[in-house]
């Protein structure tokens, strides 16, 4: 069924060395391929809205352990009595990499044996107070602008098999589950995608001795990832509309140094 | 100086009560003044934006104690080995109301005695699970589109006494600041806003027998505040651009039950 | 094979209902069985101290997710510079109830239908704030003293079906696990026990209609109980030391409306 | 008044340096002046109990933000059902070193620019994950024997002027407290104490070129540290009992890779 054989390792490793994007917006950049996103391209994405009608690409804040779920995020809830009246307010805390949460990888998120992006030394920008390289408020203007969505269906897939883990995020070498080949890689290197939307993640086992198959295109090319986005609802709108283009907003929370941010990405038509 | 007179209690209490949207958009609704904000707002909103030029509302993520902040946000990494590579992830806590955080306020956030927004009973509504009405996630479409900005100048006002606390956050009655008066309130009734976004709070002390002056706005008209923007740098923009409207993006977490959300409103040109 | 037949729900109910504790140490008494560990009592206990030999009764801290851990402790590093030198500092965070800490269960800790420890109403003393009845301070000098401890063998257990989980601590309706029946509760009143230590919890299913089975000796006999202990070592040190009496020490946190406490127990020959 | 001359650097150094105990109890020992208390030591302490009175010698955790305690600890509640019944339940997390919370610090918890205890390097030793060498769970066994519990008078002390800080944690250099001095090192030497029990800590500024004064106890000698004891209800109990000997007990949680614990010390006499 598959026209296209599998890529050697030795085209794998070309994708991620030879083509990587290092250098390409100097040696200190942070911003990776989102300097691609410039003023103009934020203005022609807004002309892209015409309905107004607006999408939410996020999950529910993961509160519910489970297998799919091993770190559960909290949620804690106060009163405080003020005057004659009162309020209410919340804490939230979540370690938001891994499967359950929508959120925006930055691009110290990962890195190979070479380095981080722009080949940077993980173990010299990667500190106890932070990241000092690559961190997300180097993305704090935000994505309004141009990102590729992909939909690969995982509500389906998981209804399947309700109690089969999608992934399990700190042992994803002994896994297997559906999700983008490392093939996929030349695509968003050859068009410049400076955003990648996505509901399911790397393909696992990733079939080649390298320890990031999309994910590379954070180091290699400095694409800015949103994982665990949740696409039916945006594909539902797509056929509703009758259009697969939109404006995609996406704010990551400004923490300095930080390694990403769970996010709420909107699409609006 | 003032030209207008102090409003009397009678009046300030007739603002809260008698102009109340309880019932407008049904007497179960949970959205609030946000129904104001339609599709076609929303793409009224998108075309406003010409230069494409994005400017970040939020201050950084709170997590430096200081007189400022006595609740802290966490910001605490970690690293994990890939194979042979690896990658950063990093856990984000906050209790996010209060001065530090640029935030949302969702309806269910602040009462008086009467109660909650469209007349709720906080005491059944606000549970350890989460709040079970006017809770942030109907608000998960996001808040593309229409909104007041009220730039008051908070970083020249802490610049002239640094080590003087703009407020504290759990002790309100005993303290003084700047801020918008309760006198602001017929404004934002009068002109159905549907969000407010400032970087200073009510003036304290309120002078009047009632908990809450302008956030009263959320239970009286269920109008979502977003507290704590920072604004300078949007006030510089408007002056560059020679502008004063812009399309304003703001995406709160989805949290099913949360009292508002950390955020990161942005303003595009 | 059991000689015993199981005991009617009348019976069991009468247990809980009939031969509770309320009121035999005042009805405002939020100590409750660990009344019974008067002063006298401790220095009895020290005195059978010979060895000197101290075995700790605790799992480690259980930062590690999986089918027994849904909700898995916080362990987060930093480190910071002072002058020429520095120093590491972290942070624990941790929901401690359930199956996988070994912690104490304060009187305010479970209720049933009728009501909390000595009569008091659960919706009134548990509050946001923390329970103003019943909660952990009460017992801040600890308990140097007087314990009944009960090893079931949880480890060997677990090592026959180490991914079947012990618990499921918030579904425990639908689960099915071995530990201590209903019918040791009358042992516990006979004998005036003040602090249960055990390493499996209550058998499930229950098996009649009421919400705590052994946990009933919380809110009806006012005992303190020591969950999820460490046994396997304390019965090694037993059979060494030829002896099944010892010192037993445990001190909670001292936390104002606290639940109970993550704890480490510790038994001293 | 001072009858003894302040020491010079050089006495200072030579107290940390020329008298530590690297290798008195092997290179790889991380246990440190605990190896000093023996089972016979233990059997011995607890004949020290006859009246059985139990002190606890710790604050009150503390969760209320103030000018001294900077990262308040987290408690959150929450409650569950249980059939007709349910029970509540809570979360403590805690950032604990610093001033506000008594706690036990492990010998990994501070350096100076030679190394930790034993001439461990820092750098290799303090991962992500915890510290990997002289972290706490090597102490699970816990601490009843042999303590030194100094009274300064900390309350006293705040009472007089109840808004300065006793402390400012992270920015210890530009801060005066009063404490030990660091001339009480000798004393901790020449009488091989094990724990160091205390209600306030280092004297302010410390006054010589070092990182660290009677701290410096942890990585030259080996010795336990438990900060910000409670010790004026201690000090009442010696008057009235009439004795200042009495058995010790302070047990660390079991946190694998963790710099110390919070703790509840007691004191039965």
């Amino acid at each position: 069924m598959p026209e296209h054989p599998l890529p050697t390792e030795q085209e794998v490793l070309g994708w991620i060395r030879q083509r990587r994007n290092w250098g390409r917006w100097g040696k200190d950049d942070q911003v990776g391929a989102l300097n691609l996103i410039t003023p103009a391209k934020r203005a022609a994405a807004a002309r892209l809205v015409r309905s107004g009608r607006s999408v939410s690409l996020s999950r529910p804040f993961p509160k519910e352990p489970g297998p799919n779920n091993p770190l559960p995020a909290h949620h804690f809830m106060r009163t405080h009595a003020r005057g004659k009246g009162g309020f209410s307010a919340d804490y939230y805390g979540i370690y938001y990499h891994g499967i359950a949460s929508t959120h925006i990888d930055a691009l110290c998120h990962t890195w190979d044996e070479e380095s981080m992006w722009n080949g940077r030394d993980p173990k010299k920008e990667i500190t106890f107070d932070g990241a000092r390289f690559g961190s997300v408020e180097h993305w704090a203007e935000g994505m309004p602008g141009d990102a590729v969505c992909v939909y690969s269906g995982r509500e389906a897939w998981q209804a399947q098999d309700p109690e089969r883990p999608y992934g399990r995020p700190f042992n994803p070498m002994q896994q297997q589950r559906p999700g983008l080949h490392v093939s996929c890689l030349p695509f968003l290197r050859d068009h410049d995608v400076s955003v990648l939307v996505w509901d399911m993640l790397d393909h696992l086992p990733i079939g080649y001795d390298i320890p990031w198959a999309v994910h590379a295109a954070l180091f290699a090319y400095g694409v800015a990832l949103v994982d665990n986005a949740l696409l039916e609802p945006l594909a539902r709108a797509c056929a509703e509309e009758q259009r697969d283009e939109f404006m995609l907003l996406v704010a990551p929370l400004r923490v300095v140094g930080g390694t990403g941010s769970p996010a709420n990405p909107l699409a609006v038509f």
